[in-house]
């Protein structure tokens, strides 16, 4: 028996690589082995953080759905799972060869569509890289969601986000982040800073969000007739702080994942995003105590995320106490913002415009200010031209698809169907079929 | 006070390994301690890969109850809670020495019981195998739960899930990937591809979940009098949508983490497992909306399960296209299946049979199928042996295992049991005290 | 076109790492790089694991909530995100440095305060490091807010909660951790051996939570006139349930993790934590069935959550037939603990005192038991003498805090604002605005 038993772990042997071969290994053999482990970190780091960032749909899923009522819960569910599974089907058809393929006129790029720059046999850090800006896609398209939530056709929610991830995310990306051959992309080239994409990812996403709510409008009864705000409070906050913990933990892969490399580098990161989201959500509970008179759950929840997006430029770039700055201020930010879009009566429901547009805006030009290598005139130019160009381009861009869809298929359910619910109008469905649901 | 400062980071060293301890390094030592790190690579891999695939749980655990009554909610995550929790036990005790032990007589191993296989200062290697493998045996165990909810006996649920991780599971898992030591289980022998398990995991928990399902009988109320089936909706879609996600994330670490070794390869499997999750949402969504004239949740969210499921067995061996194509038939594949299932009057409420066995089918076939090195006969072939010896094992000893409990212990509630919900019958407690719950 | 999709790869080229730069590699050189990518795989396994530990306070925001009322599920996750918070940006300013820094007269740091251990250009690890402390900390902090739940000012909470991050647990945790230039911690210079905080972090949280519970008093309604305990059932069982999911998987980073080395010794601490943990949900879930005649949801819960503190001390240094008694004691001792506390009317809604005061306690007891290399009378006396400074250091530190805020600008709401809910009473919100709520 004790042989047998012996045996076993045998069976179990360590699956191993062969890094010098059956040969002898050399000095040379061995420079390439460890190139290879280092190769290999790097995948690992790269997919996992991947994972993490994939994660957030479900973080955004439940902070849209908990901010909102009971009747829009599963048409929240529903756009999500989509904006995920179809952004990820287009950013494979189109979006990354928009962003990263060869950009012969310079402004976007034209080939490794349906990711044929890889090919089997081929180099396998084609697919890790595709992944991880996939899931950075999907995140563009997501964040639009909320601030629509509860009033758009399920159609033209789809159509939209097929042209974020296949075309307004991926032209801006390649400005900033693609693009290489040809002496890289134009904001690249002037030295932006926007390491995992305050202004790439959020405030692309944020402007976009923006231009919906205009253009869709308010949900009924969000401002009366004499032009008072009204709140409309969400069906579920547990839910949607659990959503919040899950974006903070999305976000560990999310900046430092940014990286795409198993270095030291990411520790900084980790931390510069941990220090921002705390002070954002310290910062925002007592602005909201302050006006307010009681701390608020919503503010503070805000607040994190406002940490999150304001960091997430200059993560590589600034000391942590600098990070707690931008999030006190991205805290105190977004407060003021959630109130002034109200006041516009451009209804957000869960303040996506202000979290993702307003704190992504401010976190690059922080990323510039509190540069540890010291700040220059032109490094500040060119942050407030990518926060310039990132407005120009996604609000303009999304301006113009959500009219045009609001004149053809129609962007907007009826007054009917809004009264009961996206729910039922869209997907012959209750989100709480056991409970006794008021509204 | 500066002095004092700079001594802090003496103090917080990075903990040293000796890679090549006191001596000068060599070639030698060199060669040696790069296998070393790779090795440590490999440990960490495997081992977060585990982690996610546990939190899997999570997500079964809030799918099924989702998906089912309010009344049943506490009883689901009794279920989860125990599968896991005696499953682990069970494995410990008994399932991980079935499945890779030595197997003297080529059906099942025979030793390593008890994690024989590691002594103090044995090869810890085996302890992080036994890790990703009891992951996988309890994710066996708990696909049955879903089909069997709101109508089954505590007691009987819990036999039936020690028998499953410590007998059925395992016997096949050593016909496919255990048992090396007699020239390998003996559909290892024949090549049979099921990378992740598809068969070896899905469809052996999906046909166990089918005889369960027959053994007990619809639930009061599912199919009237004259055969109409009656829809059962789901208490909580938000939850079941969270739940997917978490799923979704936890296969991130099923597929690429059965590399076991933290290598290059790990990326087309996120790739493809990722594409085809994506397209069988998407495919669902599309099938459902042209038979039901609205996109439906349910069947999105379990068209993401199937193509997760289909991609199982062949993630490391298709390419990132077929994936796709393997995903949308995945998609549509379910939609149909849980259709076919109820009008069999077989009541799975959650739709686990044809997401985990019906899927898990089709995508070891299809393993073969798109195989990126090509397809003969004899592939084709193997996998239909594999499938079909699948379904005769699991199905036959879970439907005897079943039977045997009914005429025994006795494997359903009563009636009034059942009417009052078995939260109340069989643990004495209420899921949701402070909400008023209908039905 | 092909050419031009070849190029694409170029583009994508896997970030190089110079690990031997330009020049020839020679022994010396790889010796060198071999280092440098375990210190990557360090990081890299350090910072997940602190993600992990991260996410942990959506677990104990879930648990918290779910086994409490619906009227005070604002307020709960208002904690849990202050809670990590605040006590990062304490962490930050103070605790580290009392935790870590130099200690002059050998009871507490006395530098390394605002991170300043760490200078632009100066070792990263100190900020690797810190991150993962820093995640412990928050732990601690937010196991007190269970037993203090439904009752608590919010004010008075947030004072506590910094206090706990920047002074009464990094004090004990310099005894037992930290301090290292001074030859070290007074209980760590004795051999104590708690490997990952059954005693510094749950111990000290637990005995904190006893204190808290004390000062404020139980519930309105929990014991009656005649001394008669009264239940309180929690509101929602399924987050309740999902919570420990999110604790178990959060202690694969914090158990492991605690290595802050990427290791083949993770390998048996993911072992023992999960053996343990089983154990202990099954002896609790045995353990309720034969006191309460059925098998309790809420006790077996807490049994998992019992089994994963109990092994938490000695999960590096005790075997896996070893961690499945301790998991199996934790789980009975925690159902008679609950019992007993309640019998002694302190009202403790979610058995934290129980969990992690009390099987802290054993755990760090069983460490010394169960030790691989042997128990000796001189290792129990240590782990008796941990176990009872961290009791009389952490009561006793809570007890005179809360004593002082009760006196000053209180800790208890009035008895209005408890019957109307602290959601209310201290935020002005409903968590579930659209749900009929009752109580």
């Amino acid at each position: 028996m004790f042989k047998k038993i012996s045996t076993l772990s045998l069976l179990l042997l360590l699956p191993s690589i062969a890094l010098a071969g059956d040969e002898l290994p050399t000095i040379a053999s061995n420079a390439d082995a460890i190139g290879l482990v280092q190769d290999h970190a790097n995948y690992m780091w790269t997919l996992i953080a991947a994972a993490l960032v994939f994660f957030m749909q479900a973080g955004f899923a439940m902070v849209e759905s908990g901010f909102t009522r009971a009747k829009s819960a599963v048409n929240i569910m529903m756009k999500n799972l989509m904006d995920f599974s179809m952004g990820s089907l287009f950013f494979w058809a189109i979006g990354f060869g928009v962003m990263f393929g060869a950009a012969p006129t310079g402004w976007f790029g034209t080939d490794g569509f349906f990711l044929s720059g890889w090919t089997p046999g081929g180099d396998p850090w084609v697919l890790a890289f595709w992944m991880f800006q996939c899931v950075f896609a999907a995140t563009a398209a997501t964040i639009v969601s909320g601030a629509m939530a509860e009033r758009t056709k399920f159609t033209g929610y789809l159509i939209y986000s097929a042209v974020l991830c296949a075309f307004i995310y991926p032209v801006f990306g390649s400005w900033a982040w693609g693009s290489l051959l040809n002496g890289g992309g134009w904001l690249e080239g002037m030295g932006f800073i926007d390491f995992a994409g305050s202004t790439v990812v959020h405030s692309i996403g944020g402007w976009a969000a923006l231009a919906g709510a205009i253009v869709l409008g308010p949900r009924l009864g969000k401002y009366g007739k004499k032009g008072e705000v009204r709140a409309i409070p969400g069906h579920n906050i547990p839910m949607a702080a659990i959503g919040v913990f899950i974006l903070w933990l999305g976000w560990f892969g999310f900046n430092p994942g940014s990286t795409t490399t198993a270095d030291k580098s990411i520790a900084i990161i980790f931390v510069n995003t941990n220090l921002s989201a705390a002070a954002g959500a310290v910062a925002a509970m007592f602005t909201s105590w302050l006006i307010f008179k009681k701390p608020d759950i919503g503010m503070s929840l805000n607040g994190a995320l406002a940490g999150l997006v304001g960091i997430t430029a200059g993560c590589a770039n600034v000391s942590p106490s600098s990070s707690i700055v931008i999030g006190l201020l991205s805290g105190i930010l977004v407060v003021i913002s959630v109130m002034a879009i109200d006041r516009a009566h451009i209804d957000d429901p869960v303040g996506a415009v202000s979290v993702h547009g307003v704190c992504g805006a401010w976190g690059t030009i922080a990323a510039g200010l509190f540069n540890m290598e010291g700040v220059t005139i032109k490094i500040m130019t060119t942050q407030f031209i990518g926060v310039g160009a990132a407005f120009v381009w996604s609000f303009g861009c999304a301006f113009i698809l959500f009219k045009l869809i609001s004149m053809t298929i129609g962007l907007r359910v009826t007054e009917e169907e809004e009264i009961m619910g996206v729910d039922i109008s869209e997907h012959g469905a209750h989100a709480y079929n056991d409970f006794v649901v008021t509204r």
